[in-house]
């Protein structure tokens, strides 16, 4: 099986995703400075989603980049990690029209922590078909950054009932942690 | 011809079309989980929609990977199909929004039928462009999957005005049979 | 300049074009056939310019399929084109709107009017730069369909203000005119 | 790292961001001419919008053409010019919807500077991984064009204050400067 066709249609859909989030924001009616106002933190979470997608997008590529071999498996994880992004649009102009409200922080972490899920399965139906010993595995080691984004949603996602904040700190902070690409993947690809 | 540009426009639409389905989702106004559950059935249509779309994807990469030679007729078989499945969208947001009453079920059910039968209508255009001897007759063989989904598609059209739960059942039914992709096809490919 | 970025953008743009059309087809409320009588002209509106922009698709195809290279100003007059093609959605949604009332339809015409003369521009920037005497040049000939066209719906245009039906009959005759691949081009690449 | 995919992706949310744009211009009710006129200047938008987006396409077309390597620094200038890029369909629906007020002329001049900003940014993240002597850096030499858009859009924000008309002009103006596609780096590849 070709991996070309998988990333052309995980590229399209990603690419969907990212550029539709910004029909939330909603075309005001006024001309003022102030009529944007509301808007804020609409905008504020489409960052923080505009970001959250490209870092995706991102490893996914890496990810794909070192895996030789893709089956049936892969395609069904893959399509499985597209659905939980395919919500981030929804996620994300709830929590924006709701200005960070507790419950719509929350549902924005399930939606992040399903996804950060989905990668973790993704990257193993990926290891199955390509083996423990291939490029990509040495490439991945131990996933650090995988199951501590994951451990940070589950703690983010409870949090948002505490004060929605912490969430809102903790989704950036991971997204900052994962801004680098993953080097090891890169540096084995090199190698 | 070259198929390459007929998967990629296909990639494309089919990935608009599984995408832009996540807009018939409105977002609510209101902050608590109350607000979400009248999105429910909505949501239920939209996994469902989301996998028999993802399913089309995965048999059409398939299909098209066992397929040699692409013709003018195979380009319009094609379409025909994209066009069915384009109006997905629409069906599943009528049925999710009417919480699975009788007639938008079986209008769901009714596009899901001209789906099946486009596909069908493809797999002959190919088949007749590659020749009844060719790797990909050999794949499809009796092509068993499309013949069930055909039957069982006009069944639960006409159960919906019956009880439009056991046609949800059907169709639910069907996708699982579809999920594991056409192992034949990979099969001979590998061959 | 590599004419493969330029059929991907394209058939990017042209495969969100056909699909978001589908938008204006608004999920009606209420649960019956009679809700959806009221969207029947927009559900044929939406049949007509899905075949439209599947024609023209398919002719974009077989063109840069002929086609060796590729400059700045074929680059500008793609652009062109997708921008009519890219105002489908808005007339076609307009005309089914009003039930195919005079002016919508011309307005439809001159949409298709503006994309026959714009693929007519692309026709010969391509010719300038391939050449006089490429298998293009063979392979276009005297462009005989694409000159009918804009004589037709320059007709067609006229006529709605005397009766829509007719130019909507015209509109579906260069359609089906069209509906054949460009025979030629395809066996001059063979040869 | 293969800089197909980062092709790829940006011209799928490149040419989203293109189609997407005429959705703000919505269907009117009513079936004559002048339901068409309050559309007008969300028109004129719409194609001066067409034109900047396409122009960025084309630009980001010769540009990676002439790269020869990328890295992680390189997909995120490039995320990061599709950020600013896709805000453009809103800022654009916002100037159109208030006819040409002087706050929404000014944000979308905000929006193109930005836009402008990051280009160069990331022509700064491909000049860094292919070198100050690569046919790249060559090809791009002073960049003239580049830093004169950042300022003229400096000068038009500034301006939309006193007369909006001139802002447009100028955003006009800048427009037709980059319409001819970079000869500098189309000559060098070629030489």
């Amino acid at each position: 099986m070709h991996k070309g066709r998988l990333e052309a249609f995980s590229d399209g859909v990603i690419a969907i995703i990212i550029t539709i989030m910004v029909l939330e924001m909603k075309v005001p009616h006024g001309e003022d400075w102030a009529t944007l106002v509301p808007l804020l933190p609409v905008f504020v979470s489409y960052i923080l989603s505009f970001a959250n997608v490209g870092i995706y997008w991102n490893n996914h590529h890496h990810l794909l980049q070192a895996a030789k071999h893709v089956d049936g498996r892969v395609l069904w994880a893959n399509l499985h990690l597209l659905f939980w992004l395919s919500l981030m649009p929804f996620v994300t102009g709830w929590m924006g029209e709701n200005h960070f409200a507790p419950i719509p922080v929350a549902l924005y972490g399930i939606d992040l922590l399903m996804s950060g899920i989905a990668y973790y399965l993704l990257v193993h139906a990926l290891l199955a078909v390509n083996g423990q010993d291939s490029a990509l595995a040495r490439a991945i080691g131990k996933d650090f950054k995988g199951r501590i984004s994951v451990a940070v949603y589950v703690v983010a996602i409870a949090l948002a009932f505490v004060r929605a904040e912490i969430s809102m700190a903790l989704y950036v902070a991971v997204a900052i942690m994962w801004f680098v690409p993953d080097r090891r993947i890169e540096r084995t690809i090199r190698d």
